[in-house]
């Protein structure tokens, strides 16, 4: 076991490791996720190995989330149906022995809504396993300005990982921080770009023990499928394709050779 | 009219057939459908030469299905509204007279939810024109193992067609059987790629009064599409795109040249 | 100010002008658009340079409206919860000051929906910014055949820019009409085409106070695209990737050069 300061790790050998876990046991990844990313996500999580179910009906959330191996919650168009579903989910998750199953909280756009960001605290207080958002979603969430000691006093305090993407990613669990270089402009010009990033996360959660680990690999293997589509494509809709290309086609030689993070 | 135990018929032709006269007419397809897979299924039937509908309001259905020339119904995301859908949608479509509207049942992952395989059960009892599935949900509804023996049982047990996918797809009505060895592995690695195989059936059976050669004609639509895909793909992605050309672009000389079909 | 019978008005150059605003300001456009849109018209919002937003919930929508600076409003899949979603959001959008927020309504197959075409009728009264629809919901929508008489009638009644879309699109607000002869045959084969332009046409409403202009700059740059999108594709699957891609490349000397406008 590695200790939890241990800060020598080889990220980029270890996502390798991670994927090819994937790829070899398929893990099954729950997502509660907004309507304008579940295709997108389910394509994402099938091109990257794992296997993707999207249910949020009352009935059925909680049979599809104890088959699971990991969970995502995102906040993304939040009505009625969700909302229940997100309770039911957590709770399932958190009950399963002997280990809880590890969940993903994704609080896309809680900078635009009020009642969206009352939610995501209290989700935040069930500990999610990791936290995935963007710097405005971060200032809405802590109410300060991402900093390395505000995302390392945030993740302390909510025993949470902080996974926040933009120009450059930064993943910080209280004691270990991490920035990933890689990604590419164009990611922001495809939606659901971030929300999939967050079920990726999750999926390297169901295979990887160390959540700061399994957030920095899946970010990771986020970026250089990024920086890899972008070389071939003409705009967002064809870099939309050529990332699940990517992502499907990654080996260890690229990601190692690719692989741009500092701590 | 042909014998219903006539198994001599050349399926291919019938098929090249079956896609001509669908992109004649433009038949109506309304879907019930998950929300992962309306998208994609409504590019597929406008590849096809169909026409999509996909409405699951209470104060709408009606309307949409007694104007439509065939009904899918898809268990997945089965969500309050979804069910009451359903519900309402099949009898609309079984008090079209004077012939019934023929409809597709499209039972999906209801191997991962109890509630689901209850409903299931249900809606067969109901008897769909065909039931498009997989292994692992015949399983589910059926509670044994798919054979030659166990689909033709089940076929003339519910007076239903079933089409099973897989590595090889089986097409059976309790008389008559084929397999089309036609498709590819990325198939499976595209979501809603069963959900859409399931509404071309149903664009099949809106111009096709055969059940079972509109069922295997539209599995074997499909099959040859994926192929042709395949050739050109980098990946899920590119492939996704290029299911949706080959589909648009199937000649009958590209289908009976690639037809690989086994009585 | 330009006066209200102007049609001297150069609207390539215009359109082009247009979409620089957009892509300096990055307006927020917020969607209340169906199921099967909402990924595609997110996508196209971003190619274009704006930014999307999609919630329905209840607890929401009038935050994200009044954080908006344009709404659609589109009637696909008009489930119990979209219903009472653009109830509120054309009340946000009415109730901005100093000036209204611009709306656009997107009547999306009101021909075969009664209940649908009655709740069209309604918010037509709540006077749109534009009207964007294709024949078939004009003819339901105002009950005579669509002519340059019938549209600057409708147009002028209810105060709203007409859209018209079809083999050419037809932009009329009662005193000006232009027609648009742009397009290709393709984007009728892509789900959702027409309802991204109508988030394209909100788009410029963004930017453009008169909402004539703004109505014939969004579907132009439409229509360009989507020609330019044609030339490379090898059926509606890589058209739809290459429309994104079209888009997101449009500069002002395609425009001025591709553009065929007649008054």
């Amino acid at each position: 076991m590695r200790a939890p300061t241990d800060l020598s790790v080889d990220i980029p050998i270890l996502a390798a490791d991670i994927l090819a876990l994937i790829r070899a046991r398929a893990p099954r990844v729950h997502c509660i996720t907004n309507a304008v990313a579940q295709t997108f996500t389910a394509n994402m999580l099938l091109a990257l190995g794992a296997v993707p179910s999207m249910t949020i009906a009352r009935d059925e959330i909680d049979d599809f989330v104890a088959r699971a191996d990991a969970l995502l919650i995102n906040l993304g168009t939040l009505d009625a149906e969700r909302r229940a579903a997100i309770d039911r989910a957590v709770r399932v998750a958190g009950s399963r022995a002997p280990a809880h199953m590890p969940w993903v909280l994704d609080p896309v756009l809680i900078d635009r809504s009020p009642p969206r960001r009352v939610l995501a605290a209290a989700i935040t207080s069930r500990r999610p396993c990791a936290i995935r958002l963007n710097g405005a979603e971060f200032r809405a969430l802590a109410g300060v300005e991402p900093t390395a000691e505000t995302l390392a006093h945030h993740a302390a305090a909510h025993a949470s990982v902080i996974g926040l993407t933009g120009d450059r990613d930064v993943v910080a669990d209280g004691e270990r921080m991490v920035a990933i270089l890689n990604g590419d402009p164009l990611m922001a010009k495809v939606t659901a770009m971030g929300c999939a990033a967050s079920a990726v996360v999750a999926a390297c959660h169901a295979v990887e023990p160390d959540p700061w680990l399994a957030t920095a690999a899946g970010l990771l293997l986020m970026g250089i499928a990024g920086e890899v589509a972008a070389e071939g494509a003409r705009g967002p809709g064809s870099f939309a394709v050529a990332v699940l290309d990517a992502l499907h086609g990654l080996d260890a030689a690229t990601i190692t050779q690719r692989a741009r993070v500092e701590r």
